[in-house]
This record gives C-alpha cells, sequence and structure tokens, in this order.
C-alpha cells in the first residue's frame, strides 16, 4: 500500500476563470506509480474549486453565468462589510461560488489511470484571482 | 489491502428520473470482500448524478422541483446554442443540475458494510435520460 | 495499512447552525495513528452537512442566509405536505440545504494530519436542530 502526494500550481489569470486539470491529473496519478486505488484532488483553497464535467468552451461559459445569478453580487453580505469582517478583500460571492462547486475531487485509479467517463473532465475554477493557486493530489492504493 | 471495482448499469426510463442505488451498492461492497475502508461511487456521465439522501417519493419529487426551478430552462445557454457549441443534445439544463448534485459518493466500509446513517439512502439522478449509465464502484481496503 | 474509525458527537442547540469541527478533526486523526493516506468526514443525516469553508462569522452568516434565500421557505413542498408524506417534520427545505453542502469530507492525511489549506476548516451545518447529532471519521493508509 503506498500514499503518494504532490501538489499542482496554477497561475489563474482572470477574476473568474475556469481550466482544464485533467492532464496535469493524469501526470500526477502517472508519477505516483500506483497501480489500483484511489486519487483525491484538493483545492487548498475556500474561494477556488475542483470539479468533474465536461470540458467545452460554451459550458464553461454557462457553469460561470449560472454561478454569478444563483450567488448575485450587490446583495448585503457581512464578509463584505466593514462592519462584520476585517476581510481586505470582498470576496463574499467567491466564498459561495467555490462552496457549491465543492473543494475536492475523488476519482478511481484503476491499472495506473484515473478512472473518468468519456466527457467528463477534472475541471479547477478560480472565482477570486488573478493568484497562485495550490491543488493537493493524492493517490492511495497499491 | 485490495482494491476491487465494478460497473452498476442503470437503464433511466424518463427525462428525469431518481432511483435508489442502496441494495446495488450493498450487494457490490459484499461482492469485494473487503472488510474495512472506503467504497467510492462515481457516476460516469456528466448530466447524471450519485448523491445521499432520503429515499421517499414526497421528497425526491421536492428535488427534481428544486433544481428545475434554480436551474431553469428557457435562459440563454451558450451549450444549447449552434452558434456556440456543436452539441446536439440541448441539456444545458441537465449539465448544471448535476454539478449540484455531484458525480461521486465516498462511503466507508465497516465489517464488510458500507456505513449509511438511519434515513440515508445512495441516490442515482438521470436529467437526461431515458439512457444506459454506467455507474462505477470501487472499495479500497482490507 | 489500517482502517481506523470512530464517531463524533454533536448537540446542536439552534434550529440552524453552523460549528467548526478542526479540531475534533485533528484529535479523531492523531488518535487513529495514521501516518499517511484519507480522512472521510460523513455525516450520518439527511439534514445535517458536513463541508469545508473559512470559519468566519460574518461568512457564516452570509452561507445561511445564501442557503434560506436560494431554498426558500413557504412553497409547496410535498415533503411537508399530509397528502404527499407521513413524515412529521416539515423540513424539506433542511433536506434541499444540507443536499447543496453535501453530506461528506474527504481530506488527504500526511504525516499524521489532515491537510487543509491555510484557511480552511471542517465545518459541520446544523439546517433541523437542536439535535443530537453523528458524524463518522474513518481514516485510511499506513
Amino acid at each position: 500500500m503506498r500514499s503518494i502526494h504532490n501538489t499542482v500550481v496554477i497561475e489563474s489569470r482572470e477574476k473568474r476563470q475556469l481550466l482544464n486539470l485533467t492532464e496535469s491529473l493524469r501526470e500526477a496519478v502517472n508519477a505516483a506509480g500506483v497501480g489500483n486505488g484511489f486519487v483525491g484532488i484538493f483545492s487548498q483553497h475556500t474561494t477556488a474549486s475542483v470539479f468533474i464535467s465536461e470540458c467545452q468552451a460554451a459550458l464553461t461559459d454557462d457553469i460561470v453565468a449560472f454561478l454569478s445569478d444563483v450567488v448575485a453580487e450587490g446583495k448585503p453580505y457581512k464578509h463584505n462589510s466593514p462592519e462584520y469582517s476585517d476581510c481586505d478583500r470582498k470576496n463574499a460571492t467567491a466564498h459561495l461560488r467555490a462552496l457549491i462547486l465543492g473543494q475536492s475531487v475523488l476519482l478511481p485509479v484503476v491499472d495506473g489511470k484515473p478512472v473518468l467517463g468519456q466527457f467528463q473532465s477534472l475541471m479547477f475554477a478560480e472565482f477570486d484571482g488573478p493568484r497562485q493557486r495550490a491543488i493537493h493530489v493524492q493517490v492511495l492504493g497499491d
């Protein structure tokens, strides 16, 4: 049984940005040398997510638009108010959008490779960029 | 340490349909012969989810109604527009609804059985049926 | 390879309440004596969640307000109707809010400790309290 981990570093370039991490994931799993088990992918941030989706520009635009709609700007968020919060970044909406998509993904590893369906990609979502972000990838198996 | 996987095939019969997978899960975990560890249940599709909920017809109707409400039909989704997307299935809402419920569930395995609370069931959600769907079940432990 | 589990019991005191479980998690992982692997944290309930967030009072208020907004009271939920449901607790909104945040969290364990980013905490969310709640914590690794 082996537990191997490493970190994928991402430099986001926009306030809101979705990126495809599938190739980085395949490389990390391959480098771990684990045949069968699980791989966990963990955003180390509360305003950036990892999730599974089809990677198509039209669809990722729809995902960003949906999250912008359901978590609207301009509401009286306490996290953005000096009266309640000493956080300089007025990023309550980034927290709430990241909460909806989640901050970890688990995938099976079979024969040394992560298992994804035909249209599934591992995606990264930045909600409060541009920033440097760290994604922890850990493989457990034999 | 063992890593055992198999596939549960589902034939959904409706456009939107919630099904209880708990019995299939118990059978898969029992067949794996793993005493203690984790079981992961992974939808191989971007428009079908797995999640944990109470399985009651009134509640599953409420879940479908909630998702239909928060992800409304009739918005100008790019994924549904020939201008932006070459996808024949106009299924942007199915993608967004599946994103909210998620595409994997992790559960503990103790004494050869998946651990669920008294009112918890493993549920499958079809958002773009009817179709044949594959659910990957993987057990890791000893 | 070891699989160690125990239960964290929570006494919620309000109808809706968010609590920080990070210290309980660190103690459970430390007690398990596993060096490297995964820890899973599982709510055993369909109306209480576990999730990752920054733990700041202003932000947790924003999370509760957001969920109260997106899952509105006063809609004709079947789960709350004697015509469709024999459930005495009229708690459809609690189910739907718990569904959005999710009922499990997976984290890596490295050198005997759960891995969390600088601003990440493990949070518990009660949506139908006050009640006694059980959180199953399971560590798998070596």
